[in-house]
C-alpha cells in the first residue's frame, strides 16, 4: 500500500519524531511505500488568506469557500496545496500525527486541513439538492481510502476516559475523525494514542512502540469506526437528522452517529456497557 | 467593562467583519472599553516553533511545554505573545470570533491559543500533586472573567442539532468551551452562532445583528454554561473522574460535566428533555 504520514511536531528529537520513525520503519519493513509530509520542515503556511488564491483580483472580496472552489476548478491553487492534494490522491492510507494541544491539533496541522481540503476536492462534492446533500460522510473523492490519527497527550488515560474531566478521547477527536476525515470519504481507523507523553520512560516508550508497530501491521485489516453513511438511509434529507430509534437507547451526542456500538467507542458514560447488536 | 474581541477572518468585508462591527458598536454604546485583536491584520504567526523561545539555546531540544514554562517565568516570550497576554489580563470579557472551518477554529486562531496560552499562565498553574491537580477547570489566572464564542457556520442549524449529522454544536464546541476557555478559569457564556452564513440575506443579517446586540447587552448578566469545577468535590483526584451518580441518568459524553442540565445544552439526543434539578 501507499501511506502518507502528515507529521506536525516542531522537534525531530521528540517523542513524536521517534514514534514517526518507528511507524515508517515498520511500514517499510512490510513493503509499503511511505511518504512523510513534515509540516514544520516544509515551512508549511497555516493561515488561509488571499495568497492562497493568486487568481483572485486584488480588489475582489475574499470569500474563502467560493475562492477555493474557483481555484480548485481552474487549477490555480498554490503549488504547496496542489502537492499535498496529489499526495492524498496517491496514498491508500493517511496518518495524521500530532501532539494534542488544547484538545485538538496544532495550528500548523489545522492549517494543512484548512488549505488542502479544498472546495470541490474535500467538500462541495456531488449533487446538492433537497434530495441529496452532496457526497460526504462516507462518500467523496477520498472514499475507498483509510485514515487514522497518531496522537500524543500529556494527560493520563483516565482523564480522557468516559468519566474523565477532559471528556472522552473519542468525543474530543470526533470533530477530526468524523468532521475532517470521514467527511471527504475516508474510512477512519481507531486512533493510536500515547498518554502521559511527557513522562514516558524507556520501557514505556518500548511498549508504545510495539503497540504502534502492531497497528502499522493491521492498517489494511483493522475495522474502521462504524460511522453512519449520510446517504445510506439513516438520515432525513435535507434536515440531515438521524431517523428516530436507530441508535441504542443509551447513546447520546456524537455516539448516535455510530452504526453499532464498538468496544473502542464510549457510548456509555456511567460504566454500563451499551447493549446493542 | 473591558472587552477583548479576537477576530479571525481574512476579509474585512465579510459577514464576520460586519458582525464584529455590530458587536463593537453596541459594546461601545453601552460604555464598555473594547479592544480588537484582528489576527490577520496583525499578521499573527500561527505555528509554535523555536522562534517562540528566543532564549532556548540553538542546539537544545525543543520541548514546547517546558520551553513555554521557562520563557513565561523568565519573561522571554516574544513581544506579540506578551502583548496578547497583557490584553487577556486587561479584559473582563474575551470574545473569540471566527468562521467554523472543519468543525473548529481557523488555524490562525488555534495558533493564537497555542502560542498565547503559555505554561504558567493558562496551564501548569497551581499545585500539582496527588491531592490537587492544579488550578484549572474553573480556577486559574483568568478566573473571574467571562468568555464567549461568536461563530458563523455554513450549514443549517438542524445539521448541528441533537440528532444532526454534524453532531450537536455544543458538543463540537466543547473542546473550545471547556478545554480552552474554562480550563484557565473563564466562565463560559453560551455561544452566539449564525447558521447558513453563506446564504444570509439583508433581513437575515438584520435579525442576526439584533440577536447579537442583545447578547452584547447581557454579557455581564447572562448565565454561564454550568461546567463542574475540578476542585469543587465532583471529581476524584488524581484520576480526575466524575464521581458516580452526579449526572442526570440520561447524560452521556461531554454532558456529564455540566452541573445541571440547561436548556441551551443538549444532554438528550432522542428528543426527550432531561429531567433534573
Amino acid at each position: 500500500m501507499k501511506v502518507l504520514v502528515v507529521f506536525a511536531h516542531p522537534e525531530q528529537r521528540s517523542l513524536n519524531g521517534s514514534l514517526r520513525d518507528v511507524a515508517v520503519r515498520e511500514l517499510e519493513a512490510q513493503g509499503h511505500d511511505v511518504l512523510v509530509s513534515d509540516l514544520y520542515a516544509q515551512g508549511w503556511t497555516s493561515a488561509v488568506d488571499r495568497a492562497d488564491f493568486p487568481s483572485l483580483p486584488a480588489d475582489a472580496r475574499l470569500a474563502p469557500a467560493a475562492a477555493s472552489k474557483q481555484a480548485f476548478e481552474a487549477g490555480t491553487l498554490t503549488p504547496d496545496v496542489k502537492g499535498e492534494i496529489e499526495k492524498l490522491l496517491w496514498a491508500d492510507v493517511l496518518i495524521l500525527q500530532f501532539p494534542l494541544w488544547w484538545f485538538s491539533m496544532p495550528a500548523i496541522l489545522k492549517g494543512w486541513v484548512d488549505r488542502v481540503f479544498a472546495y470541490g476536492f474535500a467538500y462541495g462534492v456531488g449533487e446538492h439538492s433537497d434530495k441529496r446533500w452532496g457526497d460526504r460522510y462516507g462518500e467523496g473523492k477520498l472514499a475507498g481510502k483509510r485514515a487514522m490519527l497518531l496522537v500524543t497527550a500529556g494527560g493520563w488515560q483516565e482523564h480522557y476516559s468516559a468519566r474523565g474531566i477532559n471528556g472522552p478521547i473519542d468525543d474530543l477527536l470526533f470533530p477530526i475523525h468524523h468532521g475532517i476525515l470521514y467527511y471527504p470519504g475516508y474510512a477512519v481507523l481507531p486512533p493510536f494514542v500515547v498518554y502521559k507523553a511527557d513522562k514516558l520512560d524507556e520501557a514505556g516508550f518500548e511498549a508504545a512502540a510495539e503497540r504502534l508497530r502492531e497497528r502499522m501491521r493491521t492498517l489494511a485489516t483493522a475495522s474502521p469506526i462504524p460511522y453512519r453513511r449520510q446517504n445510506g438511509g439513516d438520515y432525513l434529507i435535507p434536515s440531515m437528522q438521524l431517523h428516530a430509534g436507530l441508535e441504542p437507547p443509551e447513546a447520546r451526542g456524537f455516539a448516535i452517529h455510530l452504526a453499532r456500538a464498538e468496544a473502542s467507542i464510549s457510548v456509555a458514560a456511567s460504566g454500563t456497557k451499551a447493549r446493542c447488536g
